[in-house]
């Protein structure tokens, strides 16, 4: 692998995280054509349904695709869904070298495209960039590994660690650069999960209000154009039809028992009860995975945050830490009762940086 | 004010930066005399009752400072202490002109040294790089300002805010990193004050020691020619004289009432009984003030700490993050009853680092 390499799968990755907010249930993709250290066609994938970012590339290429290398952020695909496999369509334009930043995270058709693409006399690299094409779509590969979304806990706390006042006071804790952030967030992500706790207390929606997404015009489009599925963890369906959440959209509802007349138009009930009495988060996870969602975005209280702690299945915490002290009586972060230092959850911290007054803090699960 | 000016007066904060760990009660200062874009002198105040940082600076310079502009991070003194008036050597020496970071900060004496060097003929200046020079003595400016010494507040705390497990059990919440900063802050310290909680529970001692401070070897001598006097808060006198804490060293005690016996070699009791049955810690940090501590490192656990945050009279945390989760039973940051948002402690991130594995937050209240 050349720094050539690296440099043009750079640019092709740019290109990937143009789709952030609008490919899902597919993957953030970018491809770049190119000959003689010049780009004769580049391309991103914007949403399902439509063409791969090959194939984007390769239009804008038309007779200059002939020779070129393609450098792609993903490995081709070799099978027929909604659109006709990709390596077919790099063998027919005579690329005569392919560079993808990673194979195909389904372990069922991983290397087939890169195999087809050998078969045509294409000379092929995997792997270069690669740590950084998985970041991108990290939930996507989770659920082609596992069947399961990545799970991403969205937290708001002091810097003592609280996130409301005992009496459950708590909006603004975290400033408008901060909320901006969560708003994009919502945008990238497939689902947006919260609980009754948090529905009721703070009449949360959580729906993406494009005007608030702080993005360029071409990102807002295209996030204003997908609202993430609202889904709303409520075992004993406490939360009341007219609250804000179900007057703003479609909305899953996990509940522990079934409810006469509650299914309606736009309004889908599972039911799901856990040998605990509460819904089972697991079992949810699972049928969100089945459903397509690549990320799932928590935005509830310290009891449902908790809840997923306890069970291990938090992928990552993005944590908004105020400047500022809620005191010793405010609620935890999370619902998480440990009794001895050797239970603590050890976290990586991958990254801090400042979000207008506030800090953000993300932190995955060794 | 020039660039150049700010450059060398840069390396003049650099030189004063040396004596962080040995000035005390003094200022750290540095001075450098610079001739046609050469320097021709340099030197830094070590410690009190030697030197002046000019005087070591025109002592190198000898003949040459004829001439030459001093940069000094401090106005020069005008009076005599320890040593004779700086500015009077700075006449002698024939410097023609002083660029000075900051005025004195004792109101009673600021702009005296500039004044008796103008009416000598120098040309002079203040303010360059200001708030960097102040920076460094912080401690030194509040104690001139207001007779109290600046208050400083460590912490060890988990991502979720907690300090100690519910039982108590709390070593090694952070890394060697951390331990080592924290070795750093008590050097740099006048004084390390604990509370009988700590001293009790982590058997803790409170010194510096040499070998943990992670610092190159001339700094590391000059730390460990000085321990910062230790200061125990023990209101009931519970911590027994054959504790780790009384076998390390001389100790200032501070209780609410006399003991028969206790004062011996290397043993002082002060006695502050405050109106809450508790010490009077207002009243203990002025005995500090006035004793020359400039910095004041508070080590204790979240009552103590706790108290001094609740009394206001914190200057600034630095809080060691570790990377994990103690949950929700485990003991606060700070005791810190607080019943609405409106009554949080609004702070001023300042800065935060990766220590190690650990994260260092230093915040000071607004």
């Amino acid at each position: 692998m050349s720094a050539v390499d690296q440099a043009w799968m750079a640019r092709a990755l740019q290109l990937a995280r143009k789709g952030l907010y609008s490919t899902h249930p597919n993957p953030r993709v970018g491809c770049v054509l190119v000959k003689d250290g010049q780009v004769v066609g580049e391309g991103w994938h914007l949403r399902a349904g439509e063409p791969h970012a090959e194939v984007h590339a390769l239009r804008q290429a038309g007779d200059k695709a002939r020779g070129t290398t393609a450098y792609v952020t993903l490995e081709p695909c070799s099978h027929f869904g909604r659109t006709p496999p990709c390596a077919d369509a790099l063998v027919a334009a005579g690329v005569s070298r392919v560079v993808a930043a990673m194979q195909d995270p389904n372990p069922q058709v991983a290397g087939r495209g890169l195999r087809r693409l050998a078969e045509a006399g294409i000379e092929v690299h995997a792997g270069v960039l690669e740590a950084e094409a998985r970041e991108i779509n990290s939930g996507f590969i989770k659920r082609m590994e596992t069947g399961l979304p990545l799970l991403r806990v969205k937290l708001a706390m002091s810097l003592d660690g609280r996130t409301a006042m005992a009496s459950g006071e708590s909006q603004w804790i975290t400033g408008p650069a901060a909320r901006r952030a969560v708003q994009r967030l919502r945008a990238r992500s497939s689902v947006v999960l919260s609980g009754a706790d948090t529905v009721l207390l703070d009449g949360a929606r959580l729906t993406v209000r494009a005007d608030e997404l702080g993005l360029d015009a071409e990102q807002t489009a295209l996030a204003a154009q997908r609202q993430p599925l609202r889904v709303l963890v409520d075992g004993r369906l406490r939360v009341p039809l007219d609250a804000p959440f179900y007057q703003a959209g479609a909305a899953l509802v996990a509940s522990c028992a079934a409810a006469e007349g509650f299914a309606a138009e736009g309004r889908e009930l599972l039911v799901l009860p856990g040998s605990d009495g509460h819904v089972d988060l697991a079992r949810l996870l699972a049928e969100l995975g089945a459903r397509g969602a690549n990320e799932v975005l928590v935005e509830a209280g310290p009891r449902l945050a908790g809840a997923f702690a306890r069970l291990g299945l938090v992928d990552e915490y993005q944590i908004f830490m105020a400047p500022k002290l809620l005191g010793s009586q405010a609620r935890p972060l999370l619902e998480l009762p440990l009794e001895r230092m050797a239970e603590a959850r050890e976290l990586k911290i991958s990254d801090i940086r400042a979000v207008g007054d506030d800090w953000l803090v993300i932190a995955r699960p060794l």
